[in-house]
């Protein structure tokens, strides 16, 4: 295993500590499954080292009897599971919201997300063999072993999300143990979900009847109209983020690419939480024209991304590469960031524009 | 019951024969459930008389023995079930694609919608019952007693829609008999999908390996690129239109009301095919800056729109309100029927804009 450092090196860095960090976008776009050294890092504290044979996941609240399981207990008992899933930070893309008007948190570019096989066991089949009540109004709250500013970091998701197929207690990515940034030894993966919904370092379950009352659950990572302010935001208020919205990205050419004038190939990522992305347009001038590129996706991966990818003929000058998808729905994405832009920069999923200049 | 003639006095009729009409907003707006002589009516041939008593409804097809069913038949041995549910025209608000560029079809204004209680038996229940196999690869198709270009109608769904819970076979609306242009005795009602897959005047129900040819299904109804048009579009092409997008309208004031000038209530309605509406916001100034509207929504109505009504303090002048309403995935709509045109008009789906002047 590469080191941390090394791998660091081979990434954005937005920040040590805590650690933030992405891949540039062509190497995004090299591989259908992200390389774990490739895939984006997002911290919110300090990095834990956990020692995999000491290591026990509690597991309490609204089931008959609270559990405590060694890894080697859920090999056990629980059938392994590996789902080909997208991880996506609720504020990738930010950079494009703060290019409208400042807003809080990391410039992410559009490499806050990355793809892998998750390999673990069903969060469902722990809940159910613990003989929880499928009840609506069930929450399945998690705490993580590292701290965020002095307190262990929380979230939740409602019982149904929990109890679904896709949704795993991962100890591998892409086949190897987690490395330490990506959670090792035990991480959650609820595939379709914010980022933020999947902790890292897992250290308890606890079923029960409201949200997490961490403020990562019930402060952070909701979305606001427009017009609230850091100083008008009322948490209550803001939306919670789960499901991720509809999302298109050009990974390459990159932004200020000198390209060479005719055909030019056009490359990137579409991904729509839970639903199938069915089209994307690429446009080689901002939006006035549309051509409809080839797309790659594996069926069997419902929660995973769509490459695609497009020849545009180019003449000449400068440009504006623009792209958009669409989802099984019939819906599309926003033209400007400015449509949708919120103080925290959350969910920026406007149409992604390079400018270019072809020579 | 009131006849054809008075209830077509009550709507804004498209054609006779043909026959497509739809209410004024206002009284869109009226009722959460749509009186049936207030609800759209989308023909695609004759409106036929059917006699309920001689009514057979035939099932065949993949199951192990074909079956036809009278309506009393079907009331003895399925369980009755009703299902709150928005139903709507995939051309709906299709004049404001119109006013971008010419469309075909009607010029629909946002009044192609209309919400009721559905009550029927599950067509899931029917086809459990006949034993079909629950594959993924069965489409359930769907044949119809109107004549289309002399062709009966038709359209298919694929089967795990088909077995979904809220899928209905429906004799009743708003707990009344379906009234003939609403496909008395007997229409299928598949929530969330596109009117056009929910067929009226139901005459048989064959399950097949692949969708249904009638032109219908094969040719109409599918969704494609701007730069698509009548004579380069390829059917295979397009995307079959199921699920409707989020949607939102302003119901009242209506375009080119004259209002006084200060609080003013604005509403509507807002609909997600199968997400909830977690937020509709409304500008009084074109869509430069928004407030949040409040939602009346029945939770238990899974498939239902959302209602929304707020107060904007609007100055003497001319004004442009607009609305856009925002899903469970934080995504939202785009700003201008331009960004989704296509020649077909199918899923106008941009901010709604309505121009008031105010003394």
């Amino acid at each position: 295993m590469s080191s941390l450092a090394e791998r660091k090196a081979r990434l954005i860095v937005h920040g040590e500590a805590p650690y933030n960090a992405e891949p540039p976008l062509a190497r995004l776009r090299a591989y259908y499954r992200t390389a774990a050294d490739d895939f984006y890092v997002r911290s919110h504290g300090d990095l834990p080292e956990i020692d995999a044979d000491g290591y026990r996941l509690r597991l309490d609240g609204a089931i008959p009897t609270a559990l405590e399981l060694s890894l080697d207990d859920m090999r056990s008992r629980y059938a392994e599971a590996t789902v080909t899933a997208t991880m996506q930070c609720a504020g990738n893309r930010r950079a494009d919201m703060r290019a409208v008007a400042p807003v809080s948190g990391d410039p992410w570019d559009g490499g806050a997300i990355g793809t892998a096989d998750w390999t673990g066991v069903r969060l469902g089949d722990v809940l159910r063999e613990a003989g929880i009540a499928e009840s609506a109004d069930l929450h399945v709250a998690f705490e993580s072993h590292d701290l965020v500013e002095g307190r262990p970091y929380g979230a939740s998701i409602p019982l149904a999300k929990a109890l679904a197929p896709e949704t795993l207690l991962a100890f591998a990515m892409n086949g190897a143990p987690l490395l330490p940034e990506h959670g090792f030894p035990l991480r959650v993966v609820v595939p379709g979900f914010a980022g933020v919904r999947s902790p890292k370092w897992l250290k308890r379950i606890t079923v029960q009847d409201h949200p997490s009352d961490n403020p990562i659950q019930a402060e952070d990572y909701k979305l606001f109209p427009s017009d609230v302010t850091a100083e008008t935001a009322d948490p209550a208020q803001g939306h919670t983020i789960n499901t991720m919205p509809l999302n298109a990205a050009i990974c390459e050419p990159a932004r200020g690419a000198r390209l060479a004038a005719g055909a030019n190939t056009i490359r990137g990522y579409a991904v729509s939480g839970d639903r199938t992305v069915v089209r994307v347009d690429v446009s080689g001038n901002g939006g006035r024209t549309w051509a409809q590129a080839a797309l790659e996706h594996d069926a069997r991966a419902r929660f995973a991304w769509t490459f695609w990818t497009i020849d545009l003929d180019l003449p000449p000058g400068e440009h504006e590469l623009a792209v958009r998808a669409w989802d099984e729905a019939g819906q599309t994405q926003p033209a400007l960031p400015d449509d949708t832009w919120n103080y925290k920069g959350y969910l920026s999923a406007a149409w992604h524009r390079v400018r270019v200049t072809v020579e």
